[in-house]
């Protein structure tokens, strides 16, 4: 095969060109899951047009970092979308209509998202609609910092039950290393923005993941929620 | 005992869950003092029902940076919290009704609060109203900057009778430095954003305190007049 | 049950206690991984002394960051160790005896590890010796950067064979974006120190992981490739 | 020649002296393009005199970083600009009436513009307006980054006809690497301020594209997309 | 009293003038504790001759940061100094002849020393060998850290008699909250630049320190076990 | 004289206690120049209670980084301020009525403030205005960045006829080194905050300056235009 | 066309695979110049290895990063390298074989390489050594730095004559901000590690440099000679 | 006069062209203190070359950054250099035989230097030996850092009789603001790279002295004795 035809050929692999985007209505086929729209730095009408496209050629869709009033502009357009305000997400129906291939994912293990405070919600709920749209279950424990380490110990059976653990934490981020350490499966941590002064904004506990001593955690953008979510569903489906 | 009946055991620590937080009402008992509410990122509603939780197992309430505008929501409905706009600060009434586990602490002295400047008063009354709410005296001097020493010198006195100082500066932070040179009492440290441009907004003052040429100087977060009240009780009380 | 009991009951969990270090021999039960021993700031008196309470208790040894100097007086002592002097991680001998809690684990996939260029296979080869210790099959594609795509491309079947895979990328640390866009399984992305200048040390290619906008990207510790060796195999283990 | 002479010699070369900003009305003959309104931190008034000098003098005006509030005000005044919202730039008409020194420049080649999201847009919009303002013609695609490859593989023909390639990244920044590696073309690289947490307004794809493993690529300042293009224009024109 | 006559008393406080240096021979009078000699960047007959100075005005002497190699030559002429290689401190005999103003000091309680690893020894023996050398007994209790909980539970009750307690970390440092959570006395904590890495030489473990969620807890600089030794003692002797 | 003694005197040195503020009325003459009043992080009413002390021990009064709304409140109350808007600084009557100790300083030269760019011009101001109410004459020169080199060199002779050069610049803070390269003169080089994206709010000047090529350059704090005037006046003043 | 037959058909892309290295010998093709060995972090073998893929294919060879000692290995075995010791480059021999696809490159104009100072030669060298590899004359001027402008301006006719300028410089880094301003010619711009204190190794002038107050600037890595070098190449040479 | 006229003029600026460097053989009549050598990058052979060229016009020498062993080539080849090892600087004879142009500096006061610590004397020896070079006497104080403040109090008289104060400090950096507090003169503060952790070699006393609370300090590069000297000298120099 010569290199023309190679070229040629890449043009034929499918994407929807909206001309400010180009649409990658393959990724479910590639991926699993399909594309997801990053609402920031798009207007409504933008995220609208890329929404029907996804629906249009059968696929869920999911708007992240929808702020409320854009949800709004874009909800009077689109009412099949849902809103989740805490985890500022739009998803399309529940249950879901196609995951990905359109194969049921039949899943390795349940996942656990746990908080280390209050302040740490909404990041986690975003990781949980996540996970939810891709018709995942997901269980919930917050508030268990190692302030108060009973709370997180009084836990443990569910830890140690869990397939995957998305911990989320902000300020000095050390409940990833204490979790950890007390099981078997992999953590996934997403430091917070949660926190003031030498915080940095979700710095300290992301370098704080980084250097965990217990190995097994790998580690997400601060207040990446989405991102923790989708990387969850990757493990705990099987192939 | 086997490791089945720990975990069953580590269960019955106390705590409060809300779902949405766990009140560590055991705090009290095991560090003296109890739990504190950190405002931010918090609803009214969240820090009203886990007030309520702390007020309701008898122990005092001290609520941190909160700021004007919710401690009306938070007040409406806690009317026996006082509000102290400077500390952004709201706690249960005094004199304290329980601090820590009941017992009196009897003090091993006192404590004394010096700010550089005047835009660092507000932390200084955080750490002010901390030490207030914990039942424990303490006393201001505020306004000492280095550059005018003889300011600073003039109050050495008082500055060898404290048994723990704090210092409150943001800009250069030299303060520190320079009155524990003066003194044998350990000096608490709290760097502010005060200050512009290449103070990072505290991150200089911090970097000073922590290469502090004099020993005996200890650092807690920027503009955290709290940690910083905290710290001196825990070292005020008799065991 | 009573604090006090609960309290003796935490003192019969088992570790072993050398003055300086407390080995930690209940891991492999808790965790299905032994405790590994991490070199740097260890006199090799210290590790042969934490590898024989670990040989003994009937666990594998894993000694990582292990410089080739100290390596010589390690295996003096301990000849049943073998070095990798690549991966700088001394392991005993293989076929493991004894991985975690003995039980045979069952793979749900395989590990591919994938490296940017060839100043990044030190740490990859540090990812695979730790797997291979832990009993856990792997391949390895090396020096496939984005500089020249059709390299990567020309792997793409075994790219979305693997279960996991593993990306180690120094400088500009592109690779694991690039391969997220291209399959289903999660990415493990290990920045390295491997650049000059603006890298930083790993900075660059770091915040360049962090970031990915193709989501299913985890990142652990620069040069970390034993973190993301034990982190796949958490992964692909069944429970 | 005595020194005296040199320094009355050096006051002969022209600019306007408006007291709070001397025009280089020089700029133009020696650099073959005018000098450039920079809008942040002047006020509409000063905005219209600084144009009207250049006006005056025979220049085309380029206004940069103009917010829709200040181009109201400025445009009352001087109606002949034209303002470009999504570029942030008001420029005289089209086509250009002069392009610095009056030659109308022969081109060595075209100049594409590639955005790595649809966040990216204003960006490269900014420097296409700049082009265009030059009288220089550029083409655009936008939204092919690497989480979807076949999208910039499908453009490969069109990359590798450009003489020049400005690619406007935030996130990862991964986009520049890899499109360079498919070209023979320099590729000028414009991190953006598109992305949160980890990418530090701009700093992680800054640091990707600094550090590229493909040479053959510059960097520019962050949302720089004037430089870009003038840049390229400065490449593409013949002397 | 005039000006002038303030500048002459200023000028009759006690201070040893050796050119090179101003040796503060008031300090022990006015903190408790004499002036400590910190041996970088000073040659052995420096640190000598301040020795002596110390040494002849009747205090004990505290030589920190000393490497092995100087700490030859300053012995072979100061005989009477102990040094201590893995906290690298000489310091004059043992018991200490004079403490600070002579007085006994009569200590408020006892110091306890922690820490997360082994690699973390040195800096905790820096700390111990200070407070040994100002006469105030401490307990050690070495790795710890948080990836095995059990180990620090397990002297869950040494933690809570201590009445303050110096956690030395590096990697996550995530101990000190840990600690802090579990007792009411104050913690002092120390990073260590142990890691590698994203860990920056310290930077990580000290911003986890910083932003701990469990108040009490106060910083040192990166690797100052002499600081957190000093602050100890100035905690537990009573005024 | 005795200890007690000298703590004795230190107290009668000169300043007003308002509780909150402790005015250095004795500054004036230590150090020739009154107490300048920081309005950031001031109430108003705080502003007017020092200026009102400043002026009835018979100093001038300057107040900085006074904003438009803050000085309306202010000057409700001290008429007798004059308020310069660019430069956010209210001062006393013109001509100044007192400076410093009441020597009309003899001055050693002219002081000559530069910017680079109009942007600098409200800290250029800062500087100005400043220098004026100390009664120091300044002259001012703007816009002569290194973009058009020819402005900066037709201004040779004044730049070799001032005593003391303050260059002010944003973005590249590349004309101090240029500047100083052409005089013998001290050069004070301000860094201001002008720019955007990899300018990080005025460190990228900031580290030109400081790393000037050419010697004879001081820097100050970002934007710190009264800082720089300060300097010159203490530069150019005889003593 | 599909799926399964593209990915066969980019399995015929040539490369060379050497197990640890995939050699890109269709770079050449693609790009015009062949790939080139980055030496750090390769073994002496590893780089013959490679060198011997390249020549065999008929592409000349460039080696850069390569110190003296592993210049000698190397070179006993490839004696047909030549070693530039101050660039640090071995490169095969003079005139090149074959530049790139063998077509003779019909220059579009001429390189000039600037210095600041003379510490900024070596990567100055690695510069011109890498332009002459590939068969495009350069011309070079040192030690022009802003200190002595005259010495610049001197040059001024030859600046304004060259197609592409080159201008390396540490410390300030103010030197292509001057020129870029002189000339119409795009700068690339190569900030050097030389310098000491606020340097950071380079940060401080590759900050000057992104934010250069003259459009027209392009940067590159921290002493990246090389990458100046092959992107004046691309600039100059003709498509 | 006409611009090819006027680059003409420029060509002839004094500078004589070595190829490697171009010494700037006009800055002594330009600046009044002739160009001075920076040792770093050059070898001793450059340096050699470039001494003989000032010397030869009849200028004095002044070789900075010059460490031990490089001195001895450069001696040998010029022994009427003065090597002065803590300084690391080489200088022509004393007294110097021409400063700048010739004119002897009438002096506009003295200068004194002062340290906080031990470890700062190398630098302040730099500081004075450049002043020496020039032929401008200067004192010195050593060691009275705020630890022990009746040290600097002592010296009370000599720091407000100087002309201009050199305040050389790591650490804290603290010193610069406590004794601009003190006095009228203006105060050049010089960071130093002495400390350790988070001092981040001087990042931490530059931070501080580039944000003092006392106004009249300005900073020059971390650990910059030589410009520091330099400053001051055009600082108390008559014009």
């Amino acid at each position: 095969m010569k290199r023309s035809e190679l070229v040629a050929a890449l043009k034929d692999f499918p994407y929807k060109d909206l001309r400010f985007a180009k649409v990658d209505t393959h990724r479910g086929l590639r991926r699993d899951f399909a594309e997801v729209i990053y609402a920031k730095g798009k207007t409504p009408a933008d995220i609208v047009a890329i929404a029907r496209v996804l629906r249009e050629s059968g696929h869920s869709v999911l708007v992240t970092k929808l702020d409320s009033a854009k949800s709004k502009s874009v909800r009077k357009e689109l009412p099949w979308l849902t809103y989740f305000p805490e985890a500022r997400i739009a998803a399309s129906g529940f249950p879901p209509r196609r995951i990905g291939n359109g194969r049921k994912p039949e899943m390795a293990g349940s996942v656990l998202i746990v908080t280390a405070g209050t302040s740490d919600i909404p990041v986690a709920e975003e990781c949980f609609v996540t996970l939810r749209s891709f018709g995942i279950p997901a269980r919930k424990i917050f508030d268990v910092g190692v302030a108060g380490l009973h709370r997180v110990l009084a836990h443990r059976k569910q830890l140690q039950a869990a397939r995957v653990i998305v911990v989320v934490a902000g300020m000095d981020g050390a409940l990833p290393s204490v979790i950890s350490g007390l099981v078997g499966s992999p953590v996934i941590a997403v430091p917070t923005s949660a926190g003031y002064g030498a915080s940095f904004k979700g710095v300290a506990p992301l370098l704080t993941m980084l250097n965990s001593c217990s190995p097994g955690v790998a580690v997400v953008n601060i207040d990446n929620g989405f991102g923790a979510g989708y990387l969850a569903a990757a493990i705990v489906r099987n192939k």
